[in-house]
């Protein structure tokens, strides 16, 4: 395998872009390998991911930001700059239900996601032994009426100390702090176990079951100091019919929890993840 | 083909329902085609559709009804009969847009769906040749600020003489009035062009444009007097991402109507839909 | 929650088979819950999946197949009684790769399946460990070029011991002979790598991927003498596209066989099974 | 609306492609639209589509191709030059069912479709007044057991004096002769009624409906001299069960047929599909 670079570009859209984009790769020996746009033609506003080998490149992966600078600052860039040898570090955040957790930690055990798991945080303690049998830290902070504002700043700690990338709800039933989520702007996945934007809050199952649809969803977006309210990046639903209980529902729900959320993290550990006015380009 | 009646019954739950169904049925020389059934646990309530063969059935199928009346008294069942030889008659409303008019119109001249259409009403004039392509009464009803009362009572007189079973909004632009509904108990399916309970009322995709939602959907149900909020018959769901437009929902929209609408239609016109609390019981 | 007695049944068609079923059960103090039927119309034979609760019926569970004796000889039919309250117990076959069995230990440990796994075979060590986390036996047989016979026999002999209801082939790589499927007729499921009949053999996924296709799907079926040709249970497919490669058709492969397996096993638990001529009928 | 050029090319992959792609259109004044790229990692081999407004592109449309013939001797690319102002020219071909050719014609209508279509033709008669409703030519030439080559060498002549681009088979039931696809290499579009290579050739859902499987597919794909077996463009499938006849199973397909014929064209005709070594690039 060789090794790559991966850019994520946001810029207000001018022609000449893509052209300088690729030859500022070309000239310094990258061969492209992928290379995905999009262009938001209402703003407009251009979005890329760009992908190189950089097997022949000579400018060294600690002077690349900066071989960039003038390219972004004429072109007023937003980039993100990643390499396909660098796993994700992710911390997953869960409470009682253990079926993302679980399945997202079989996972990462195959290698079927580039990603490391340096902790796990949960306010009960029933997972210890998963992640013990993985190996992974496992910290307890239970949520008293009064001690979110220390659990949080702990919990902050922990992150830093460990350069998480992204902290992934894996079911977590516990609301973040405006500060908490100041600190990882578009780094926090949730699962809300609802076709968002119907059944937004508490109870979405109950709400679905009481309502006779015939589809349940599950969406997995980031979190943003409004509730339910941030970019959506990937949304699944199943048949559901008059034969489904409430407790039907909620068991094949778990099914779509699952997939939406790994599908949402793979594509973040694979950086293909642009967000723009609460809504997201996600590249295939 | 033989000719099979169709009994659709709810009733409270208890012993002995599908005994002594089957019982009259198996007593008048009837042969069992079909029989689904459904118990409500929470109410308890039971459903059931039976269909048999009416070769060898002893009892004129005009004296069907009579003949089971002390069973429906003693069980206080609620039912409708119908047979396989008589077509539902339906009236398709539109407005403007007519994928879903043509649609269904294409698939009752290939006899794809057990239904005729006697006549077709449209607060415009564009559909005429498309109706008399198809050998079909079109009524053009204009609406103005203050004859909807007026229009409505005509249009009743229309359904009424034609001895229309159903009505199908393919696409109709007016609310009808609580008056309207109240003639056509479950009678009337409208095709709501989002995943309901998510936005319910005017210009959905560009509800679901705005807020980057990744499927988008279509809900077929009966129409009552709370807008948007009748039994759920059937809903499909599309992929979206940032690649659409608001026109390209819009599209991509237009086949999920066709679709949950055919199948909501093809449903009724089975006799496999049941209401029971505002939520459907649909047979396969 | 009650417990109550499922019989699936197959009989040549005739008049008033459900009414002497529901009879015997009415007559005997069973409330039905659910019944199911399907009639071949080619045949004709008839099919049906009956439960009722047993907290009234009047026959002890052990005596129910003696009662029902009469009907059966009177109407051919063939007969097989369960109970909610006894979960199926099933042995898994597996060779090297073990998503399916992971799949399925994880499913069983949350109760999401109503069996027991008394036991594990494998031809390779690779999963004893797993097997020790879930407190599971696990045997471990070796295939060498000359030893089928013998370890089939002792495998056998395992299954008997353990009343072995069901035989799950969770990626079992060898070919199981004649004799010991005789052992158990439609007893054994196993999962296929493609969407059958596409693809029999080895690699499938090379197959389709050389081919071009743009969809994968996975079969599970019921194993019969001829390779890969029993009756289907239940097929998945997801797109692929020219941006896979074969190993992502192997690791998008291996989320469909999960879930088809899955699915059959749990239908075969649920006792929604039955076979006619090489088919498969499956409630819902 | 502007007006925009689209490039399709294939070539060896070599690093530097992107760059001199994009310097051509940037120095010649276009602006990018979109661009996708795909490289096989095998061959290796290097594709793209990209898209560029002509507004204030310097080189006359009717020269682009000359101007970028160094680039393309460089680099040994095979190149197609479209633009988004001029619909592809299509041919339908039919027999008897006209479900797809009804489908189609509708969309081009609604202008669903950028293609028109200028001339339809047939082995029967029945479709004549479908095509004179939408102000078609309809030409029919009655198949016998010696007229192919004859006939065949008419269509040719048809279809060269109205410039055809594309052939799409709408059902169309005659194998058309090696020397008539050598006219038209990979374009022509047939719609085969199976999930190929799922039961290739005649009856493809009575085979299926002999297996019992529980999916049934269709395949739009590229005409080439061997049967069915031409680079696949798009393929669907639907669940089926032991409750679908095998008029169900066609009644079925046939939404099948139409959804993945119209998919394929509509590919087509945005300029989007690619063949290599008889599998296709489809972009998104």
């Amino acid at each position: 395998m060789t090794t790559s670079a991966i850019l994520l570009i946001s810029a207000p859209d001018k022609k000449g872009l893509v052209f300088t984009l690729t030859q500022f790769i070309y000239e310094h020996g990258g061969n492209i390998l992928h290379a995905e746009q999009h262009i938001d033609e209402e703003n407009p506003f251009f979005f890329m991911r760009i992908e190189w080998d950089l097997t022949h490149f000579d400018v060294p992966r600690e002077l690349i930001l900066s071989a960039l600078e003038p390219i972004q600052n004429d072109w007023n860039m937003d980039i993100t700059l990643s390499f396909s040898d660098t796993p994700t570090r992710v911390a997953l955040f869960v409470s009682k239900q253990d079926h993302c957790l679980a399945d997202l930690l079989n996972r990462v055990h195959h290698q079927n996601l580039n990603m490391t798991i340096p902790l796990i945080i949960s306010n009960h303690r029933d997972h210890e032994a998963l992640a013990r049998f993985y190996d992974i830290e496992y910290h307890h902070f239970p949520m008293l009426s009064d001690n979110k504002h220390d659990v949080e700043s702990k919990q902050l700690g922990l992150l830093n100390e460990q350069h998480i990338d992204l902290v992934v709800l894996a079911r977590y039933m516990q609301v973040l702090s405006d500060d908490f989520v100041a600190h990882f702007p578009h780094q926090i996945i949730n699962v809300h176990h609802s076709f968002l934007p119907a059944f937004v809050g508490a109870n979405p199952y109950a709400q679905a079951y009481a309502r006779g649809v015939k589809l349940i969803g599950s969406t997995a977006h980031f979190v943003t100091p409004v509730l339910d309210d941030g970019p959506i990046i990937a949304q699944h639903v199943i048949n559901v019919s008059h034969k489904d209980s409430l407790s039907s529902f909620i068991q094949k729900g778990k099914e779509l929890e699952k997939q939406v959320l790994t599908d949402a993290v793979k594509k973040y550990t694979e950086h293909k993840i642009l967000v723009f006015k609460n809504q997201t380009v996600v590249f295939d």
